[in-house]
């Protein structure tokens, strides 16, 4: 069984531009906030951008290259009050492969860069891939929020995570 | 600005086990054909899955090992009648970075091991990431089927695509 441990190595194909270059970055895409990202890809890409324009979704994949070092096993998440949970039940970037994934609404497409709601990266952040959300593959209604709705206030953890406005 | 491609180079986390050790593959995630894969994470990685099972759902990211080459920009993907479209406006395995992303159901684990149902991977496919498909997040309710839609025979296609036994 093919059961070692293997290298692979890729080449970022673009970047990802976002208003976040300094201390603040939210934790996940903020549909309701304001402002935008741009995924641009280098030149020699862009000719496979063709026809991703009549999709609604995308998902983006990029490399989170601000990670730095051996990530621990147990996390404890932003807004889950202190639990602790196994790395591969959370969203953190810091993972073994630090592959960043993003699911976005494509605006539009200006000059091959690709217009998204804005995307919860630092500004530069190298592209990986980019791949068409498909309705009938993608959308899971009976997906759910896992250990989530174990938390204490999880409802105003949904508003976080979903970047709706309240009042705390 | 960071323009240039760069390197970067990941370590597989584990392999996919899977019926297809053959010539045959089916394109996407077949949930409705009877099987299932394996998702078995070296036992270095196996104490980041506690609190996983709390997901009906999980991306499974895998490097797809059988790529070979460079792609090409414009495919004609299976199934699309002929049609020529972009290349990341498909899910074709063969991409500049050869990343997989597959979304589904966690059944339950067994040592340490993820059942699931059947992935459209080759058996022995190595494994890059896993991530819990969060509900608010990953859930597009009006996601579409892009280009797909504008295909002759589309509801023809997209009976394929979610695995539904039907006449031809």
């Amino acid at each position: 069984m093919n059961s070692e441990k293997k290298k692979i190595t890729f080449t970022t194909i673009g970047l990802i531009r976002t208003p976040y270059k300094s201390s603040f970055c939210p934790y996940q895409p903020v549909e309701r906030e304001e402002g935008e990202a741009r995924v641009i890809l280098f030149p020699e890409y862009q000719a496979g951008l063709e026809d991703l324009k009549s999709f609604k979704y995308i998902y983006v994949l990029y490399y989170c290259h601000l990670c730095s070092g051996e990530p621990s096993l147990k996390i404890h998440p932003p807004w889950a009050k202190g639990q602790e949970v196994g790395l591969f039940a959370s969203r953190a970037p810091e993972r073994p492969n630090p592959i960043g994934l993003s699911v976005v609404e494509l605006k539009r497409i200006e000059n091959f860069q690709l217009i998204t709601n804005l995307i919860d990266v630092w500004d530069e952040t190298p592209l990986l891939d980019v791949k068409p959300y498909i309705k009938e593959l993608d959308q899971k209604h009976d997906a759910n929020y896992g250990w989530l709705e174990e938390v204490d206030g999880y409802h105003h953890l949904i508003e976080h995570i979903r970047g709706i406005p309240h009042k705390h």
